[in-house]
């Protein structure tokens, strides 16, 4: 299979082999500014570029992960935050200028899920939630062993979910969001309040002069600091309460924590895990493990690859 | 097939053609204080009476629906708070001894969605979710034409939601469930408090001197009493809320909101539907109908004979 993870920065292709192997990795920047057109053709010429340096021909498919709502056949993108221009844009019909091949497409967050459950820590799991934890919250979810796609592909959006119904504003209009906790910017939002009081010393002190991130909460965090602790302690508490929700909802076995807030690591995840039991039934809690993933970067790449097979075996 | 709805208080069966028309009814009383073997062979009994009636032969398939959560293929149930002393009870085992059919098994809310999918107001739906709005929460989603199950069988708890990390007490234990807003025995308990009020005339007329409850409050809002109409809207912006929450989850086409206290209609329902454009992404919410049950008491006696069939097709 072929594979390319569509990020707002950088675009990413490999060749994947069934049992998971991922080989003639390139990456290019994704040019966002240069319009969705001309994003569709880097991703085709990549895609030309791989399958060629792999010796794979025009019969093997590719599978795109996408930063937003994508239709999985037409690949109709309704919009994406990352990437500016794009709304009802027909990726596949654009692809079709720089390849013949059967292209198919998915979310990131539900690409990070087939990946997960294909080739990560829940090799083999027929039921599975992914949660994406990043500058915003997206997921994923296999039940039974398939996707949730949705009538339109458009589900799994995790990260928007209600968790306090008079919370704070999210970035998608609603408000009291998963997000709007456990989102890095949200990390970075109640950091940025607390660093403006004397209790804020030590995320100064690691935020020097530059902006305060979700990065600086975990190093402050890291030391002891009281006040990080407490940020992260609420972000957790929140987390825990929604995986306690889907844990009710799917009866998964598995629930994976991935992206880039997900390696604060304990000091993120122990709220979770303690405020989990508060909000999940004991025998579907019994039955699940939280873990991290273990595909890092490489998730939705991963998952791309399991897109262009036609299910979760 | 036939089919079981087995309920706190009464044990209704009946035979359900495949174009879903419900034949020779019967139903008796549960009598649970009789214990969880007892209740079995009244099960089996009514199972072969109808089977009898209908003149169905030993291959015809049954599915049985059962108020808490099962395990669809041993029958399993862990627990049921409406059954006294079952816990971890073996009913597929204990059927066997009273019928020699294969059985299915489900919670009545996984039941009403299958119910709704292959007979109701979503006959035809691939992607569905139904939620049971009555003295608890309960629900059940059909994804890609597929009962939601879990690894145990136990998904689609959709009442057991957190809305409101510090919100009230629910019966299951956790804080801020969906159930705590939107249940039978939470409108009544907001009811109660406000009925203590000067603002609560009204409720306390209705009431005469029993206990106030939902029905109570329908009552007094349908005379456009200021006090109950809050109260439902308190409750149905929660609800709104959730479904939300789902809409953003699962992408279904439809949302169908059965159970009692669905039947308050607009005074609950109408705050949902103001809330929900709130609570959903625009693309996702435009994809969803919003939809009443039209199966009524019998959604679950449908569901279980859908169960009986291998899947929504």
């Amino acid at each position: 299979m072929l594979a390319v993870d569509l990020g707002g920065t950088n675009l990413r292709a490999a060749a994947v082999s069934e049992d998971g192997k991922l080989t003639h990795r390139k990456g290019v920047p994704t040019g966002a500014g240069d319009g969705p057109e001309a994003v569709a053709g880097r991703i085709a010429g990549l895609l030309e570029e791989v399958a060629a340096a792999a010796g794979l021909d025009a019969a093997a498919a590719a599978g795109v992960a996408v930063p937003g709502p994508v239709d999985p056949r037409s690949g109709e993108v309704a919009f994406t935050p990352n990437l500016p221009g794009w709304r009802d844009f027909q990726l596949g019909e654009a692809l079709r200028a720089g390849t013949a091949r059967a292209v198919r497409f998915g979310n990131d967050g539900n690409c990070a899920a087939l990946g997960e459950a294909r080739f990560g820590v829940g090799a083999g799991a027929r039921d599975l939630v992914y949660l994406a934890l990043g500058t915003g919250v997206g997921g994923g979810v296999i039940s039974g062993g398939r996707l949730v796609e949705g009538v339109g592909g458009l589900a799994g959006e995790l990260g928007h979910v209600v968790v306090a119904l008079d919370g704070p504003r999210c970035t998608c209009g609603s408000v009291g969001c998963l997000e709007t906790f456990a989102a890095g910017w949200a990390i970075a939002r109640d950091a940025t309040t607390v660093a403006a009081t004397a209790d804020g010393a030590a995320l100064r002190r690691h935020a020097a002069d530059g902006a305060i991130t979700a990065t600086i909460v975990a190093a402050a965090a890291a030391e002891g600091d009281p006040a990080a602790l407490a940020i992260l302690e609420r972000a957790g508490r929140a987390l825990g309460a929604a995986i306690g929700a889907f844990v009710n909802i799917f009866n998964p076995e598995l629930v994976v924590v991935g992206g880039g807030v997900a390696t604060l690591g304990d000091a993120l995840l122990g709220p979770a895990r303690r405020a989990l039991p508060s909000h999940a039934f004991p025998v579907q809690r019994a039955a699940t493990r939280l873990e991290r993933s273990a595909l890092g970067d490489d998730t939705a790449l991963y998952g791309a690859a399991a897109l262009a097979l036609a299910e979760v075996r």
